[in-house]
């Protein structure tokens, strides 16, 4: 079957080069059941490869040639082979989180293959702990960062019990519906933003050639305008520069308890004491390089937003996305002052945003999920310092604790794509009862990044200290 | 450190694209000395880290500016990050052979990133008989296989009691001259034909545009004179396609003592034996794919030839190399049948080889060497059928047990480069009394390349029953 490839999966495709690959990635760790014998990863590895029909998602692959106009389409791959795509891979000893983590940025630095379904998935044994993991790649033209970690969290079940579950790419799957628990929490995913909309802005200021003026004069206009939910005085960083094609990638997670006890005490929200923690984290980080700047960083946060807020009737329900530029407050020695500093900045942006036009919001939108593909853009318009620093994601996941075939999910991050300008980015998200932080950067222009873990780990301490939580 | 990319160097660095990575590889297989303790392989690991100074070769990238006049250029890499080009990696259970060459078929398909030196080692543990492999990467702009085999071959030593040995990139090692067992082989290797006067062929070759028309002359009035040697007359096969980026990589080794034994029992040499398996187990692959042609497939063979033999005064000592198109009668029934093919078919080729000029012998190695390179100049000339089918080189290696801080080396692999046309590719090494094939091919022009493996063993056996060995 042949389909051609909505704007957006073609802005992705396009934006793609050696340095600038375009996948995001999940990392998920997982208890082996009890009683699993020595054998185990084997078999489950065996069942990931046993899928009587894959689910057409995964058999697509982009196609062009002289019988398509020169038009990339949608195929399906006629070679199909899911010993490609399904891989197993062990780690050396001593098998800590580090050794997971090294191969990690080694697989998220290599580019999926044209000429096959845009996607990959590794397990990987040898962890001391006992525990499996499970690497995944997908393509952003194939689909969002958030729709790929949920089109994984959709194939999990929350019954320990449950056996003879299809894997993720198995056409078994019921079609793909946000599960209740997905659909009760406070912020939506923007994978829920007006879909049409989205692929209006988005494909066509890819396009940048031919991008009709009414639409790019109202992305400019928007992030020129001056408040800080549209700030254009970031700072430049070590972080703005061009970029090379290996990455490293690091996660740890800390509990949610611990920083809600922050913002019960401080009176700020878990997003706000998230952001500190990346504030803290890159001060001090940009310190033991010697390359803090004197004003404070500037962080694209995307944030959840009400249908009342942004005052649009959306037949999904009204849930809407935008984004906030956040003033990280860097310059500011104590954690506390840094915390009031987010705090401040997160409910300015929230208010101008409130303030803008659906038209902006979506252009908005467009600028924090895609910025690859805005840069063009910018540029064109003479817009040559970058508008943010670094982008800091927090994506709710589900909240109960999840399983597969009787193995316990025990840990859930996000891997995702750094650009030329943007050599950083932290992406969260909460799984049961925990944080999860994964941070994904080009590993020759931010060197040592997983540093940052340890600097979060003191910031959490010392927001604690700081607020007396 | 700038200097100037030489033509041969550019013309690998220019020809390579997604589906054609130009790199050439290794894999080594050390057995742990006597008392090697738990933690064995990440001690080497730590050792091959640990390096004081790193040798020239292995510090320098391609860079081109504007400030370089748009011309490549070597230039040292100042971020040089050992940690990035020697990686430590396991297999998963059951840590057999399969997982390895598994591992080593992903490791080859991934490009060289071009901002760093173009190398990388991978350091693998995890093979359930307790041996360790090492994989080495390096770019065929920076070095060609043979020379990439002997750079690492010359770091071993023969002595199982030495100890502290650099790593083979360390700038710790003598100057690389060919070792004594080296020099006094048979057959020289291909690293030995006069340097200029194949660098000026090679790289006038692939700048094909302003390529100057009497080399051009003397190249394609070389391959079409119709002799064997330099037969174009090989059929279309599956290996004859475009190709994928993606590679399969299959090794095994057999003892030359049984390949000796069918040379001795038929009258032919040990170099017929080695491509009459490869015809044998050719054909079963193809038999078993439907799709074994009528005519004998063609293989581009490098030989070796003495001074004499070339008329040619060298001040090298007077080695030379040449390419013989061998027919290899995969239309033949008959084990027997098909190495006498072979070794009339070889012994023509060499004939005619010998009433060559020079200059047309140096056109021949460059089509061997480098045909990723000749084939645009082929097209432009308008010869579009494939002048052979599959290249197979034999490639002599150490005959003596080598170390390596008293591991012993156990097992030696070459990897090669299929390209546009020539999906298929297989070099032997002899080593301490086994010939080790390595076979590497695109792993979707060339489907369930492994089975190759199987049909060499099978075809060792036939040959010794029909020749009664």
């Amino acid at each position: 079957m042949v389909t051609p490839l909505d704007p957006t999966s073609l802005a992705f495709l396009m934006a793609e080069n050696r340095a600038m690959p375009m996948h995001v990635g999940g990392l998920q760790l997982f208890d082996k059941p009890e009683g699993a014998g020595r054998s185990y990863s084997r078999e489950m590895y065996a069942s990931l490869r046993e899928v009587e029909e894959i689910a057409p998602l995964f058999l697509r692959r982009p196609y062009r040639s002289p019988a398509t106009g020169g038009q990339w389409v949608w195929t399906t791959d006629e070679l199909f082979d899911i010993d490609y795509h399904v891989r197993h891979s062990g780690l050396p000893k001593p098998g800590r989180v580090r050794e997971l983590l090294e191969l990690c940025s080694r697989l998220h630095s290599t580019r999926l293959a044209r000429e096959r379904p845009l996607w990959e998935a590794t397990l990987i044994e040898g962890l001391r702990d006992g525990r499996m993991a499970l690497h995944t790649k997908m393509h952003h033209a194939l689909v969002d960062g958030i729709a790929a970690s949920r089109l994984v969290q959709s194939t999990l079940s929350t019954d320990p019990d449950q056996r003879d579950m299809p894997a993720p790419w198995s056409a078994a799957n019921a079609p793909r519906k946000p599960s209740r628990e997905l659909e009760g929490r406070s912020a939506p995913s923007l994978a829920e933003v007006p879909v049409e909309a989205l692929r209006t802005a988005l494909g066509i200021s890819a396009e940048a050639a031919g991008m009709p003026s009414a639409l790019v004069r109202t992305l400019v206009r928007g992030i020129r305008n001056d408040t800080s939910a549209v700030s254009l005085h970031a700072p430049h960083t070590i972080f703005n520069q061009k970029i090379t094609g290996s990455r490293r990638f690091a996660a740890q997670d800390w509990p949610i308890e611990r920083m809600k006890a922050i913002g019960t005490a401080s009176g700020t929200t878990l997003n706000d004491v998230v952001l500190a923690m990346c504030s803290g984290a890159l001060r001090a980080y940009l310190l033991e390089n010697d390359a803090l700047p004197d004003r404070p960083l500037v962080a694209m946060v995307p944030v959840g937003l009400n249908a009342k807020q942004v005052h649009q009737a959306s037949s999904d329900g009204g849930n809407a996305v935008g984004s906030v530029m956040v003033q990280l407050g860097t310059h500011l020695d104590d954690p506390a002052d840094r915390l009031m500093s987010v705090h401040t900045s997160m409910a300015d942006g929230k208010q101008a945003l409130s303030s803008m036009t659906p038209a902006q919001i979506v252009a908005m939108t467009a600028v924090g999920l895609a910025p690859a593909i805005i840069t063009p853009a910018l540029r064109m318009h003479h817009i040559l310092r970058p508008p943010f620093n670094v982008i800091i994601s927090n994506v709710p996941g589900p909240r109960e604790t999840q399983y597969f075939n009787g193995a316990r999910l025990s840990g859930l991050y996000p891997l995702s794509i750094p650009i030329h300008g943007m050599a950083l980015n932290i992406t969260c998200t909460s799984y049961d009862g925990v944080m999860g932080f994964g941070v994904t950067g080009c590993r020759r222009t931010v060197p040592r990044l997983q540093r940052l873990l340890t600097h979060l780990d003191d910031e959490l301490a010392a927001l604690e200290k700081a607020t007396g939580a």
